[in-house]
């Protein structure tokens, strides 16, 4: 066991400053990395050392392993946490952490390589018994085999490429009478664009959800689960609203999932905290999708719903301690959701937005947390991820943390630039992420950028009719009221309202 | 069941905007009001209408019933939200509500007004089992009498003026040999100062403790409790510093404090979130000291371990509904500690300070919780309490909860005014506290201001030492280190720190 005393963070942003208020609760020195382009960032005011490590571009400063390890170096650093993104599952850097004598705050580099490759991943779970998405073990090219398949894994299936990406030669096949033309299909445009016409069966899961779980490793082999995060609100493939417990999980399922996530985790003799991705169909059928081997942006709705302090952990495990937590002992105690605030148009295809916070006012009181690395009169940087802030919530129960969440986005006041927030408002007051039935199509299925142009009294009216069905404690409209005001104000936060 | 759709708030700072979020998240819409001192002030602009009713004196506006309630009648309002202090503990107030046909968000003016009078709330509970501090039961003025009950009492015993106050009559007796001389002086101190000589004998309580207990009961008859509240570091017998749970109470204790204090809510008819206050000695025997019916300012804490928004179930409980937490649901998760954070200036006395919040940055990050109604550029008026926040930390440990407070302390940028800040820094650093030993002697007994102008690394590794004994996570010395720094900068957030 070696105690770490100071800890750099190869990271900016919200999680930089989230690790190290860890590390200070820890009485652990921390040294931040900045790049010039963030001299004046909160991170880099936070820490009780910061070097400035290069040029804006990443690849000239958060991604320049030599550079970082210098740092540490020079300034004494026992250990390094990577965050996310940047050179969080980067093998080589974790190696290179290592072969400086220093600790690196994650897996093995080992551990990174194999969940890194999809094949290595699948050939290391192979001796487990973990669902994966039913199809053929390698590429096909003759369709007589493929479609006996299709038949054995049952339709819909879908058709792609091996050799490819980006969606070219890719195929859904509803029904055994369609196959045919779509194998074609799929053959000629993997040819033509690849020069390959090799090609895979899956079974296409319909109605997907992205169900994921948070394992927590130590290097004497012990290994949790702390439940699911449900994260199928996306919009261009990425996450934008997170929670736990899912909605829609049984506690045997649950069960099973962490099972199958702790086995995958071992498969890859992890260490440190992970994340075990899954896709879960509408019959609650789970299959592995892949693991992070990294801390998650998503994370603190893990830490809101079980009271474990994910970074504490990490540094703990790194320094080689015994995990203290046992499986037993965990259990679910409210619910949390999670709002991703990014600089983007939610009215124009959710495009980067760049500009200066003129207004940043965060929302406060019970339940509320704020993971951001912003303050006031600040602009947000063009070279880097354009996330603002992370707003969680947390309650009793699913209701009332989203209830939570809908007075916080009220409350946040962000002005110069467009944000995700009132797309967020729309989610948390729509019947289909109020019941808990929705999946990855959401955005698709239901957000239109005039939905966040309707004043917001017209919405909350037709809404609450929708909602009255299942919210028995809030379906009571309100009174609009007939007051003769003294002096009537309306508040500043209610601006910020959809609108 | 009357559903509420409209609240009043009546009063002002942290706690208006505190019940206001609750209100928001139920979907209530609410009126503030406020002094023309407080026409800036946050908790106005978060309301959806705010009325201005009168001057700033607290008896020209926040005390002004009458004017209260008639904006109630302009604005269609339904129920009044009286918070703590000023009209909160008003009988007559509670009363003229209930006649003008609204709601009054806490209990029946009757059980406010036993529990506002010793005798009554004595006379209430004297068919129950409630241990009280032992005592002669009236006023007595012979000697011999007196010496004969301090016998049974068991020294030391205090001797009281019956119609006393301000310590004047009063006189502790360490044993029988003193008691003459000390009753003397307590008469003729009593005859002089009162023109009344008679004297109450009760038992002295060394090394007291204060423990509260929160009751939360409906109008059906049911009553339950949310465990305590150690509020014993205080300094000019106002609580300063609070936790929950107490460090120092095993579960029988807690559960007989906890069947006391819903004995003491049933003894009155209670209903709402009430407190019920105990004094304990460094035998755990406890002793009922009084019950104040209103939302205590520390209720954070307990909302914390429990999960229950406390200003949620008042609501419920005003409107009618029955509770539907039952006693054996509830259970303690993790620690808070909350540190109240007020203009004063501890090295002179904690006298109160006056000025304008230069600047004023809140902590963050997970378990950290701000509860305060002041922005950066307001001044803190002189008319009301001098309490600008109430910073509260919750974790999984108490050991968690502490270290969490004094990143979070160092964390928070005030300046313009003194603050309590770098006092509640030095408790939370203090042996004696992190120990669990203390009582309401701790400023007495520990604080001089010169603690506060120590340098922060000779205070910390002087207490170092002491820590070394019982916190064995974080008992390793930090390593001062001979770093070579790239780019050196300390931190801004680090000189809040003790100075």
């Amino acid at each position: 066991m070696t105690k770490i005393n100071k800890l750099l963070i190869a990271n900016r942003g919200e999680i930089a400053l989230r690790v190290m208020r860890t590390a200070r609760e820890m009485r652990i020195k921390t040294v931040a990395i900045f790049s010039e382009a963030d001299r004046n960032a909160l991170h880099v005011r936070y820490a009780d050392e910061a070097v400035c490590v290069g040029p804006a571009p990443s690849s000239e400063s958060y991604l320049k392993a030599d550079a970082i390890i210098e740092v540490c170096r020079q300034l004494n650093v026992d250990a390094i946490h990577p965050g996310y993104g940047f050179l969080s599952e980067n093998a080589n850097f974790a190696r290179m952490v290592r072969q400086a004598g220093l600790i690196f705050v994650g897996p093995s580099p080992e551990a990174i390589e194999i969940m890194g490759s999809k094949l290595a991943a699948k050939a290391a779970v192979a001796g487990y018994n973990i669902p994966m998405v039913p199809g053929t073990p390698s590429a096909i090219t003759d369709r007589a085999e493929a479609k006996t398949i299709s038949a054995q894994i049952g339709y819909p299936v879908l058709i792609k490429a091996s050799a490819g990406g980006g969606g070219k030669g890719m195929r859904i096949v509803e029904n055994d009478a369609e196959f045919d033309e779509q194998m074609d299909r799929a053959v000629s445009e993997a040819l033509s664009a690849f020069g390959d016409g090799s090609v895979f069966i899956e079974k296409y899961v319909t109605s997907p959800r992205h169900v994921e779980i948070q394992v927590l490793g130590d290097q004497h082999g012990n290994i949790i689960h702390l439940f699911e995060r449900e994260c199928s609100v996306q919009r261009r493939h990425q996450k934008v609203v997170e929670e736990a417990p899912s909605a829609i999980l049984t506690p045997e399922i649950r069960d099973a999932m962490g099972r199958a996530a702790v086995d995958v985790a071992r498969a890859c003799g992890y260490y440190g905290a992970g994340t075990v991705e899954f896709i879960v169909n509408d019959n609650l059928d789970f299959y592995f999708l892949e693991m992070n081997t990294r801390l998650q942006v998503e994370h603190p709705v893990t830490e809101q719903i079980t009271g474990v302090d994910l970074v504490k952990q990490m540094i703990y495990v790194a320094e080689g301690k015994p995990l203290t937590i046992r499986q037993e002992d965990l259990q679910i105690k409210g619910h949390a959701v999670e709002v991703r605030v990014y600089a983007e148009d939610p009215a124009n295809n959710f495009l980067p937005d760049v500009g200066t916070l003129d207004t940043y006012v965060r929302p406060q009181g019970n339940g509320v947390r704020v993971d951001d690395g912003f303050e006031q009169g600040m602009a947000i940087p063009i070279y880097y991820d354009p996330m603002i802030a992370k707003l969680i919530t947390y309650g009793d129960s699913r209701e009332e943390a989203i209830q939570k969440m809908i007075r916080a986005i009220d409350e946040y006041q962000i002005s110069g630039v467009q944000t995700t927030l009132p797309f967020c408002r729309f989610v948390m007051e729509h019947p289909a992420f109020r019941s808990g039935q929705f999946d990855t199509g959401f955005v698709g299925n239901y957000f239109t950028p005039d939905v966040l142009t309707r004043k917001p009294d017209q919405t909350e009216s037709q809404l609450a009719a929708v909602l009255a069905a299942y919210l028995l404690e809030t379906s009571k409209p309100q009174s609009s009221g007939a007051a003769v005001p003294v002096t009537q104000q309306k508040s500043k936060w209610k601006m910020n309202r959809l609108g």
